[in-house]
């Protein structure tokens, strides 16, 4: 039977479980703001904290499924992300509009493999 | 090449669809009601399902993502949900508002790790 | 550590992100229709497009996620869906309708499974 290995495990949800080389996880910002340039920043700051927690890096991000509150943030999101994204390595990306949670901007799905370069 | 196994294929889609010890599937109501604690229940209760099926269990989830189609039911949503999740073993969730065919409450993509406990 | 390898990298994406024999991958319109019909005509070769550059086909397909500006146009995209999906090998399937960029109908999320059976 293949190993699951699951981090920050409540009664709603682990925040992350690997599995197989595989981190999956969602992010939403730890405290949303108004501005959704801040709040890109942030999430994209958490995943940053969460590839570290499992010792991996953003070169090693597979996929990331964006749903954005209002896709007029796009462009702002691009602007961020593109700063963000290490070159050569960028992962896949869907980014499609959907409600979110009062005062969310952003929730990111992400899956990473494990292990870093570092 | 790697294996694929395929349960209840027809025209439109597979069921299950397992590659490399994943399950990937989708879950809407067999029978949609007017309720959105009953339909969450019913959702569930398929999960368990073809948890069964494939033989692994709740467990094993590796990570779901829930389209409502009112943010509204995420209370009801959660109830049903954390009552349903095994301690130290939820899945990793995102869950966000799109819309779905009418009638319909609740959308759920798994993954899962085949293999189980029992 | 696990070998990923990325095709067509952009500062924003990669085309296609290949790992442990699965390569993820999102397709919308390269030439965005007024015609829905024509646009998922469109985005199909282009994931039929995609496969044979991964040196993939169709029946190695493991889920595609599908976001439609509207529902609405669900008929449609199953009429063309089910005369494309190869016969005992459908992928599974989720649709659920999003907000996508201006004159986009379809965006879809796709999962398969590397090598063939050419």
């Amino acid at each position: 039977m293949t190993h699951i290995e699951r981090l920050g495990v409540s009664k709603r949800w682990s925040e992350i479980v690997i599995h197989n080389s595989v981190a999956y996880w969602v992010e939403v910002a730890d405290a949303p703001t108004l501005d959704a340039r801040a709040e890109v920043v942030q999430v994209l700051g958490q995943i940053d904290a969460t590839l570290v927690r499992i010792g991996s890096d953003r070169s090693r991000l597979l996929m990331i499924q964006i749903y954005l509150a209002d896709l007029a943030d796009a462009p702002v999101l691009n602007e961020v992300w593109e700063a963000w994204t290490p070159a050569g390595h960028a992962p896949v990306r869907a980014c499609v509009q959907a409600g979110l949670s009062k005062g969310y901007h952003v929730e990111m799905v992400i899956t990473a493999a494990t292990g870093g370069e570092t």
